[in-house]
């Protein structure tokens, strides 16, 4: 489970809202929620969405406890709301993308409906989750992308994650394309390749480094990676690493690889490539670690840096540059009638009613662009760019796909939630799917996200027709 | 409890480390290990230490489950070494700290000591919960510090925290200098006052915004918040703020306050306020939101917005443009024997031996400066800059205290303690011994922390004498 106490997981506001429906008699009235984002994280041009397994798995376990229910009633909610609490259930609608889809902002990947009471208490919930998995799943895709398809990159940031958040970060990292990781904890939980091999700690704790390398191969001969950089890189690491893969090689074992953690990556990776296939040892792989992200690993990859394995820690599992999605979660309609935040600024906006949203695809298949619509428009011809109506696109005959489906139902989960193999997979596949000026780091392609002219109409019509 | 199974919660190297020393009958070797990070987050002068709590009751309940050790027995972990965990306790030394203690880079701020294997398995576990907690408090303190002393700052990230990351940041945002939070979880847990009112969603689900605001203080006369920017906020928002105010007046209620969370906060708060105050209420507070930091807040200080509350999220629980503290777990000693990481980069020379900290005071008690010293030397003269030593400070006749303290003997925990306010007001009492030239966000003057001769000695003779 995410949380222990799914239910006290929250904002309180959502609990002084939620009492006030429930005493305002306004509870049962249906509503509609939407969870979109507004800004692509890292300057990229793409999000990839992932936390729906612990969203799920939380909110089918929703219940106030106890505990809760005496906090609750020392912090002075009614008796009447406390009885109504104790028997809480979430019963409503969940309808989302998948995990691993791709996604762009604006677009609601998640649509919650029920009662307006079971549909406002999760916010806080569905937000935390699916922001920061969402976030770190996007990041790693941008390293692995960085990295090239072939290449193998391992999370190493549970030291320097967030606290907790170092359980998902993995999770999200795997999903977003990484090939294994340092944490045990996450890896037991969700089937994922853990490994490791030594610190610096381990190369000081004996008199010599050669010794500590011998010593190490003696327990693990067939998966050592030497850290050749305590003393002296090109010095005395990579010449004693050459030493242990002889001795390792005369007892029929070969040497897995060395890993470089400080100086200048792209160098010593050339010198230690070099020194090792002079010596004979061209299977021994090279791995590199220190303060990586997507943009050393393209700058090593255009220098040609012989590295096999790419460590990355810190700027995998915090998101670095942009720590958090903007993912938020808005009212679209109440009793089916549509309803509209104005705000100060413009960009916040939303966009009214039950909506869904169509996937268009070029003939080769891959993604031309995205158009939210009603729930009850059955086809478009043409889309409208959200802020600038007057600019269209024409979508005749292009095929498409429906890309929110429901996942939970009356409370009840209505599928098979995937493991993280499969939805790696069909991230690949996806990813496959999108050109790439969407997935370069420098000012990427903006894909096409458009409304339909119905949505477009009510949205107007309600801005013009507010009277607040 | 931190984490439910805290043996795992590691990188596997951990384990791999662990297993050698264990086959090589070198775990019971006495090892010395420092907690220090390099560099002060956001550009700033000094970071707040946090998450001794959860350190050391994680530490205590640090033991493999049977979970974890069919996990080891699948990886291939010997059966000696299994049996060997089963049993596996912590029972080594901690040294702290105190938590809400001003620190400084390169300063062993943690101290652990026992044999070399316990020492090294918890090194994952003391990283991923000092580096995040202490980054957090920093940032609040900073907030803090920007929102003045008076000034009545929240929490409101829960829903952009990274993931579960939301527990730990609320009660280190308190540590920092926060009055409260919207986060019931963490509130109920570390006894931290919570509060909230109304989100956009409450206002959207009546037909106008003032029976929205009307029923709302019908339930909560006393404590409403009323949000004033989902359609206009001074064309609608404040008036209607002010007819409620005027109706509660009527029963004999103040309206408590409202709250702007999009446009110029500079701006609106001030018509807002002049609006409120023409019409009689000067006493309605005013609370401001949307991605608040130290700097917005130093902001709207300087032009003189009146702004009564500041709920502050997304960065403050992230930590925002540094989402990381670089604290690092380095080995000192083996048998007494000090011990080196020399590495390609000079910043990640180590510092050799046992070490303390020495505090120095001013005349009028603020701090002057910190020396490292090795921990069988009682009085200093002089201290010199780590890296160029030449440049010294002398210390004669000033008074000083040793910061660190045992808070663990032989795994059991050696002190009371204390509750989150008290850790708060300890926080304060040092932050006021602090020069403000280090507090500012500007080129923060640099704190002194130098090492003593002896300490200095030893790395230098090291550093010559390791032949790799």
């Amino acid at each position: 489970m995410y949380i222990d106490h799914p239910a006290s997981f929250t904002d309180y506001y959502e609990l002084t809202m939620a009492q006030g429906y429930y005493l305002a008699g306004m509870h049962n009235q249906r509503a509609s929620f939407d969870y979109f984002f507004r800004k692509v994280p890292f300057d990229g041009g793409y999000v990839i969405f992932c936390g729906l397994k612990e969203l799920i798995e939380t909110i089918k376990h929703f219940r106030f406890s106890e505990e809760e229910i005496e906090y609750l009633i020392k912090e002075g909610f009614s008796d009447e709301f406390i009885d109504f609490l104790k028997k809480f259930e979430f019963r409503g609608d969940i309808w989302s993308v998948k995990e691993g889809e791709i996604v762009f902002p604006n677009q609601p990947i998640v649509r919650v409906e029920g009662n307006l009471l079971e549909t406002q208490l999760i916010e806080t919930l569905l937000l935390n989750i699916l922001n920061f998995q969402s976030l770190i799943a996007t990041k790693a895709a941008r390293i692995k992308f960085a990295a090239g398809e072939d290449s193998i990159v391992l999370d190493f940031g549970l030291r320097r994650a967030q606290g907790l958040a170092g359980i998902h970060a993995t999770r999200a990292a795997m999903i977003g394309g990484f090939n294994g990781t340092s944490n045990v904890y996450s890896a037991q939980r969700f089937s994922i390749p853990a490994g490791g091999t030594m610190a610096h700690s381990w190369i000081q704790s004996f008199d010599d480094e050669l010794t500590a390398f011998r010593t190490y191969c003696d327990y693990y001969p067939k998966s050592a990676h030497l850290l050749v950089d305590t003393y002296d890189t090109l010095g005395s690491g990579v010449p004693n690493a050459i030493i242990i893969a002889r001795e390792l090689r005369e007892k029929g074992y070969e040497l897995k690889g060395i890993r470089l953690d400080s100086g200048d990556l792209a160098y010593f990776s050339k010198q230690a490539r070099k020194m090792l296939d002079d010596a004979g040892f061209h299977s021994v792989k090279i791995a590199a670690s220190n303060q990586l992200d997507e943009r050393v690993i393209a700058s090593l990859r255009s220098q040609n840096a012989p590295i096999d394995i790419f460590g990355v820690g810190t700027r995998l599992v915090t998101g670095d540059e942009t720590p958090a999605l903007d993912g938020v979660y808005k009212l679209g309609s109440v009793n089916q009638v549509p309803t509209l935040k104005i705000s100060e600024n413009i960009e916040k906006i939303t966009l009214p009613g039950i909506k869904k949203i169509f996937r268009y695809m070029n003939e080769d298949g891959t993604f031309y662009g995205d158009a939210i619509l009603l729930n009850e428009e059955t086809i478009l011809e043409r889309m409208h760019h959200p802020t600038f109506p007057a600019k269209k696109s024409y979508l005749n005959n292009m095929k498409y796909e429906e890309i929110l489906e429901k996942v939970i139902r009356k409370g009840e989960q209505t599928f098979d939630m995937p493991e993280v193999d499969k939805i790696l997979e069909y991230k690949k596949k996806r990813f496959a799917n999108m050109h790439p000026e969407y997935k370069r780091f420098d000012n990427p392609h903006i894909y096409k996200v458009g409304i339909s002219s119905r949505l477009l109409e009510t949205r107007d019509n309600l801005l013009t027709s507010l009277k607040p």
